[in-house]
Parts: structure tokens; sequence; C-alpha cells
């Protein structure tokens, strides 16, 4: 009996990426489990494992926090399908892992910081207006979001090119099936997705391809993710 | 019988990121090689790979272009200590190429452009100074590097994170031994090391600790290239 503790925002969003690596690699292993929402004011949900961010599980009477260490528990404690079936796999996922969190991330969170507390729960504004503001130097986050679109987008496209170069030479980044490094990309896609009507990608790229396969996989797990 | 073709610089350096993938590829493999020198402005003397760009190499009597071509090649003619021992270590590989020649290059290319123009053969400073201006928009290449400096030092060693938590948990990106992971990433140290003083990595940091042990590989290659 699984537990995830998913973050959540207005109307039942659920955008947080790193939530959504856990609930890949859940639905990968072929997992069933049950969620609990918690809002960003809510830490003392997820007290019990030690935690002050999502995402949190609880498999049976174990806590395990942080979408990695899930990845590592989840592998650990039910062998079938693996998401990393050895140490080098691991060590590739490890890497894009860091990429993703980073470069892809990093690009992506100002391009719809405004939009994210637009669809924040309103008891939760206050908190992400300070804890962002304070990250960004400014609390117009409407304004900051615009300026940051101008330059942002192309920087976006071009943080993507790594994967870019995998997915002209095959259809997923882990090769013929999707794996756990193409579920670490496809988070940040879900996170935008979810609050945001933004275009992320042109339609020519592979990353958009590959970003459609993606969306269909698990019947259409984040495809029917509530959108912006 | 294999020939390099390498750029050359003033007073023998040669700093090329994509000629010292090529060696170092070739020395993982035990192959011999003997070297050509080339300037910006000789690029006559790879006509004959159809290439306007080296690493180049002749290989018998084959020629080969672009160091990504070079690995592959080299696996396929030589079964010997593979490069690549399966296609998803290849995949990797090809990811880390793809991050390293973007993010890392990009990065590093604005703080060390200066005194890449310094030491540059003295009969092709005009045509880096055209070619490099184009893309910076400017010709004042020290006034620029000086200025990239200030952001820019944060922002490589940012852009050096995924490569960071792989080396906190493993010795080399490739695992408990080197691979061709961690000679793309070694590729751009030595392009800085080869003309520039500046140090691009604080001593604490596992980056550097990984570099030490890289640049004492095969006899210490690396470390003897001419510093700056």
């Amino acid at each position: 009996m699984i537990t995830l503790y998913d973050l959540v925002f207005q109307a039942d969003r659920r955008p947080s990426p790193f939530c959504w690596r856990a609930k890949y690699a859940l639905a990968h292993k072929g997992l069933k489990w049950t969620e609990v929402p918690v809002g960003f004011t809510e830490k003392n949900k997820i007290a019990f494992a030690d935690s002050k961010t999502v995402p949190v599980i609880k498999d049976g009477d174990t806590p395990v926090k942080d979408s990695w260490a899930i990845a590592q528990h989840l592998d650990r404690a039910y062998g079938e399908k693996p998401l990393f079936k050895d140490e080098p796999a691991r060590t590739h996922a490890l890497f894009v892992n860091g990429w993703c969190d980073t470069a892809v991330n990093g690009a992506l969170f100002p391009l719809v910081v405004g939009d994210l507390y637009d669809r924040v729960r309103p008891e939760d504004q206050a908190y992400i207006l300070e804890s962002r503001g304070k990250r960004l130097g400014t609390t117009d986050l409407a304004t900051f979001q615009a300026a940051a679109r101008e330059k942002g987008m192309p920087a976006l496209r071009a943080a993507l090119e790594p994967a870019r170069r995998v997915l002209n030479a095959q259809k997923f980044l882990a090769g013929d099936a999707p794996g756990y490094t193409d579920y670490i990309l496809l988070s940040p896609f879900l996170w935008a997705y979810s609050v945001s009507p933004l275009k992320l990608l042109a339609e020519d790229d592979v990353v958009y391809a590959w970003r459609e396969r993606m969306l269909d996989l698990f019947d259409g797990m984040g495809r029917k993710a509530k959108g912006a």
C-alpha cells in the first residue's frame, strides 16, 4: 500500500515536477498508489517523513522523501520492471536528473512563475510570493515573467539540445522504450502544462514529438492532468 | 597508421577541445598516431576529408571527420578496449557530448576568448577576430572577456552541476575507470588550460579532484600540454 504526498494547486492541479517523476516511476513499475494533496502551507502533512518538500511516499510503514530516493527505493523494494537495469544506467539517470534540475528547470521557471502564482491555492499565495520573490528579487511576478519570456524561450529551447541530439537518433531517451530519464525530462513540461498556456516547443522539434509519445503513456496519465 | 589533423596556435599550443576528444579516444584504445598541425587559415590541409574543421583523422586511406564520428569509427575498426561497451553507453555519451558542446563550451568560451585570440598564430588572428567577433558582436575581445568573467564564472560552475552530482558518487563519469564521457568533459578544460591562466574551478570542487585524476591519465598527456 503506497501513499504519495503530492503538491496541490487550485482546482486540484498537480504541478510538481518532482512528484511527476515519482508518479511515472510508480506507473512504470506497475504499482498502485493513492494520493494525498499537500498545499505549500501544509508541510505538517509530510512532517512524519522529516521532509519539507514533496514528493514523499509512505510505502507500508516506510517513509521515503525526494524523487531520486523514491526511485531507488522502488527498485530495491520491487524487483520487477527495474527503473535502472544496471549501475551505468543509474549513473546516466543521475546525470540527466542533475541536468534537468538545473539547466531545464532553471530555464523554465522564470517563464511560468507568474502563471504558477496565479494558480496556487489562495491560502498559499502569500507563501509563494515571499519565497519566490526572494529568489527572483521582485514580487511583481507577472512583469518578471513577461520580460523573461523574451530572452528565455530561445534559452530554454537551447538548453534542451542534449536531449534533442539523442532523440534525433532514437525514440526515447532510454532507447526503444521509455525509462526513468524520459520521466525526468517529461516532468518540467507537465509542471508548465498544469498551469500555463505557454507553448514551450516548436511543433517541428523532435522533443515535441517525443513529448506527445510520453503524454500517451500509462493510459494518457500526463495528458489527462489538468491544463492551464 | 593513423594521422590526426590537430588545431595549432602559437608556440605549438594545441587547444581544440574536439581534437582532445579524439586524442583521448585514440589513447584509450591504445592506438598510436602522428599529428599534423593545422592553423585556422590552413583548411586546405583537411580538404581531402571534405571538412572545414578539425579533428580529422586519416586511418590508412580512410578519412574521418568530427570527434564523435572518429570515436564511432575507432570502435568499429578496432574492437579492443571499446569506448562504448553497448548501445545505452553510446546514448549516454551522446547526451553528455551534446551537453558539453552547448552548456559547458557555451559558458566557457566568453571567459577565455581574449586569451584564445592572444595565442592564435599571428597569421590566423585576422580570421579569428572576424569569425568570433561576428558571433559575439564585438572585436574588442579583451574587454568582452573581462566583462564576461564577472557573471560568467558562477554560470560555468553552475553548468557543471550534472557532472558534480555523478562525481559525488563515483570516481569517474564512466564509473570506476575513465571512459569517453570523461574525455568529453576534460576537453573544455584542456582548451582553456592551453591558452589561459584563469582558474576555472574551486579546489574543493569534486570536479577539480576529478580533473587532476584525468590529467594524470596516459602518462600525463593532458598535463604535459603547453599551458598559458
